[in-house]
């Protein structure tokens, strides 16, 4: 097929023979060719992808005519060869065996090296796998890139694998040949700089939840003192006072208490940094002198508190619905009736404790309700199908109405058992009151701020206006 | 380093020095300078971005020494510099400060001004952003773009963020700049046509669910009316009429049964435009004849129908299974037994009974669990990685089960209730008999529909054929 | 606007006039022109997403004045005028059409013609579509591509549809075009090779779930045989033996046998062929030779098995929290309470039945929470945004224990009852017995692993070390 009668363009609708050549960037006549050290998984991944994406691929191997299968379209020659012939090699071998590559310096001089490496754990080695190879081979401009991508991810596309490629290195051109062949590989870069980023970039995927760790640390401690608390209150004060073992209880009586306390405590605490922030701002009168650190990363993990918090509401509600199955339950139910029979009473049906009961559970049913919806807006695929204001409509307006059920579901779960002092066993209060303290501090700060006098200020500040600098104001920044 | 030793290319995998140039589209020495005026969030998170992505930055500020915070590697100059260096320049400063753009008018001359903007409200000014930015500064190319993305979306890459990039502007050239820009950045580019969409482009941040408004106003039209009506017959009935006061039933028993009948009202409503739909072609003998308007709207919010379904459904779910942990639900029994025992009357185990219960339960929980999972590939990464024949499977097929199963649950429910007298307090009749019209409905016409005859000539009808025009058929479109 | 006053480029920051020329990679003065064949659905999708990308489209139609709405933008003309005027040609009609093409071979000499054509069952046509249109127009470069995509996807832009464009064609400069065509339109590009793929593409968008086939056939297979084991043991025998009709039970008692039973072994079934993969490369000593089929396969579908497995402990948990709303638990509870007061028993409570009950209850809601969890990180776009470490993490640590909490709550549920030789009727041991084996023996078998001897072996062979090649460990690949 010769390019002239491919090549067609047009500059009307008009029948006339045009030029293709525009479509083309270029009209390349011939594909890249781009060399891969190293046939294992990542490296017959890589290779097959780019094959794919319209590039030739040679492979370096020590044994050319047994290094398994390769990809369809993929040719196999010694390392010699296949990097003289590639202005881009990847290394996809152990860093461990990168010693052997000194000997191909000549050969390797003025190429673009992509090291794709990852090590096993943090820190086995003084200097990043990237900086490494560029020490063995001064004369190459190493890149560092695709390390945080699996083999798996590469295979299939990046609709199923994460999209970001970050990469580093000393040579612009060579990051530019690299942030091309990611481009076309339907993949997108984000430059992180110089080579001495390779560490930070080797370290991503040894990465384990680093923005959970504060939550989860929240999470545990909470659980943990309110686990002690009612260990006390319920279990052991049972046994010393009353000489009973109740111990059973502590695999769903105190696990359906601890559970709901430290959910809407941790809710709460989703929502408590935002109030914080902004009376700082009021404080301050300004949006632009930043936020301490430890309010900061507090803001930073809310979605994640939320979502632990999100977790055991979940449990506290299997919990109580599985509260008609106990055995001990239906032992006491049989045991009362018995009892009402036997002693021939009759208990009068109470309409104000039917009403109580059932807005108690009306209200938590409701803000799980709500609950739930917060978290399913807290997908990634959700969240981005959202507009801001209707995220922040849904996580601001909604997580309030949340809070304020959750808060009332518990006000009515205690009503008046906090006036009976039989409830202050060993003068401790019930886990429930502890655990309205901060509920009940985030709902009267945030209603302080809702007064319009209040809220007036905080909207003027959050539009760039400042308290001490009101003539300079000519070009805010959005 | 010199581009020479940098390049290489190869046409057979051949050890001889080669050209990298093809690999880097114009192997460009020297990145681009692109101007940012505004050192606000997004001022500064578009900046790093940008520099990310491999272009250099400069910022235009009144201070450039003073300016805050930049990102690593960028400069800033006054505005008049930066403005002159660079071909591109981004405005990212409030609308109400653009008046001082005017007197960099010489300095723009020619430019491309990316207008960021947005309105905190509708309509507040007579002009869009951009429109206005272009009046101040008719030399400048302006183009609006990148203001549906948030600061915290662009700092953070596009894996996070909604990565489509509305633009327009009256500048051809102007406009591939802007998209090759965002091409750079990981952004897809849609193009709305001329500077007269920014308008249109500055309300998409200020939307509110417009798409859920329709079917949230159904929801909220059936919830009040079945309230009302339920609140009438079981609750002021009992008052007037039996003089007992039942209020309490509002928040439970009430509530209960709202949910369940608006829940399975909505999901018919969204399999109902589709029948009408087909029937309309069935009618007209065309499927190339638009439907009327209220039918495409009503088709349009289907998704959004079902989900608020699923949404009544999963609290009805969780009001169902509270039921035996309700004061009032435990008092009752409590009193049964205590009755009988008194009486010495013993009720006889019904097998029939036990049957309907049971499967009543039973078609309800497979209707539930069928309905989690249309809503689960209603998320939006979940639909992306169905094919077209996998999501019409679910959502048609399993959906008609669905509905199946719910109308079923509901009948069984009502049993032979309907046939009581008794139960037509004040001449009404029962709610969930009112529920069951539109499924009742719904699934005759579906059985209608699937009868061989009428299921053949509506494929035929969605292949092209068309009733009235059997001859021109020469070249259908698909 | 000429192109002089908008160029501008810099190398430094400093006030002097520049070229925009390198922001728009070839500064294209004039937009493509792209033609499309047909005016549906597709076709008219189709054209609005490339106007909106910044192309020009000319439609070709029988009826160029009377084809009804086109997108903005876009012009009409006839089949001849169209193809004529530019390179690539959209085939968007139906392939029983394509026959009229063959009059416009003339025009379409050389173009590249891109079939977007689906069948609407496979193997109707003897030959893919794509390769019959090569075969009409020998002259043209046909490419098939974009049949994946629905007009819905195309219309709204690659954020809500499947990015990835599946194409092959025997021209490698006619798919480059259309590569870079998908790019501009947001889209990532999978070459598939030369036309013969074309056949396997068009099956792409009929398959039906092909990785769901295999574990919906051992759910369906372990759902018939449970159902029938306990039909006979549970039903039928009470009705042989004992002469009462049960049957009822079918409906809940028995469903709720089935569903956790099943759900348990397909957990298990998810994670058996890992632990069978580790002791087979423990086996062999090397990680380099491919596990036999059957285990490649089991080990692709482990999704799905889970899954599927989630879907029946959601069941499960429902059929559970419904027991006490149920008439015949309500009977026999009421029953049982008034054959204690009339025979004047007590019954004694047993805090051994009870720790036993709630450690039942406790380790089921811990096993479904932790299980939920499992599904939600199998949630495409949350898979995306973990790194690989946290992925593994989830999958198999929390995995693992989920099938810990699970099997637990399975013997907790047996407790002391298959010491009972009443429960062996028929011969036959309960069904918790049957459904013991598979968890037992995956945690026997995980356990074994765990050891840190064999631990330490399979982390060496894992990173590449062979027992039988010890020396020629050079280069080992990634």
């Amino acid at each position: 097929m010769s390019a002239d009668r491919l090549s067609s363009v047009s500059k009307e609708v008009k029948p006339e023979s045009v030029l293709l050549h525009p479509l083309g960037t270029a009209a390349a006549p011939e594909q890249e060719l781009l060399c891969i050290f190293g046939t294992g998984d990542l490296g017959r991944s890589l290779g097959q992808r780019l094959l794919q994406s319209g590039y030739r691929v040679v492979y370096g191997s020590r044994r050319p005519h047994s290094c398994g299968p390769l990809p369809l379209g993929a040719q196999a020659t010694s390392h010699e060869a296949a990097a003289q012939s590639a202005g881009v090699v990847f290394i996809c071998i152990h860093r461990g065996h990168y010693d052997f590559l000194e000997t191909l310096a000549p050969q390797l001089e003025g190429k673009v090296l992509v090291d794709v490496s990852n090590n096993l754990k943090k820190n086995i080695y003084p200097e990043a796998n990237a900086e490494y190879l560029q020490r063995l081979i001064p004369g190459a401009h190493v890149v560092k890139a695709f390390n945080t991508l699996s083999a798996w991810g590469l295979q299939n596309g990046p609709s199923d694998a994460n999209r970001q490629v970050f990469l580093c290195g000393n040579s612009a051109e060579a990051k530019q040949a690299v942030a091309e062949m990611s481009t076309k590989l339907g993949l997108t870069v984000l430059d992180k700089g110089s080579l001495s980023a390779a560490r930070e970039l080797e370290d991503f995927p040894l990465q384990l939840f680093p923005e959970w760790r504060l939550p989860l640390r929240v999470a545990v401690g909470l659980t943990a003192f309110f686990f002690f608390y009612l260990l006390i209150r319920d279990i052991i004060y049972a046994y010393v006072v009353q000489g009973k073992d109740v111990s059973f209880r502590i695999m769903v009586s105190l696990a359906n208490k601890v559970f709901p306390i430290v959910s809407l405590i941790m809710l709460c605490l989703c929502y408590l940094p935002g109030v914080i922030a902004a009376f700082l701002q009021l404080y301050r009168g300004t949006k632009y002198r930043r936020f301490p650190d430890w309010l900061d990363r507090w803001m930073l993990c809310r979605k994640q508190l939320g979502l632990i918090a999100l977790g055991f509401a979940f449990l506290h509600v299997l919990y109580t619905l599985v509260i008609p199955i106990r055995y001990y339950v239906r032992f006491r139910i049989a045991e009362h009736t018995i009892s009402q029979i036997k002693e021939n009473t009759t208990s009068v049906f109470d309409t104000t404790t039917a009403w109580r009961a059932d807005s108690y559970y009306s209200m938590g049913i409701l803000g799980f309700g709500l609950f739930i919806l917060l978290g399913i807006t807290s997908l990634p695929s959700v969240t981005n199908a959202l507009s801001w204001r209707e995220f922040s409509f849904i996580q601001s307006k909604l997580g309030y109405l949340t809070v304020f059920f959750c808060t009332f579901h518990t006000y009515l779960y205690g009503w008046s058992r906090f006036l009976n002092p039989s409830s202050y066993k060993w003068y401790t209060p019930q886990a429930y009151l502890l655990s309205l303290v901060v509920p009940s501090l985030l709902i009267v700060l945030k209603l302080l701020l809702l007064l319009p006098c209040v809220d007036r200020s905080l909207i003027r500040i959050r539009q760039g206006w400042e308290r001490n600098d009101p003539e300079d104001s000519s070009a805010k920044a959005l």
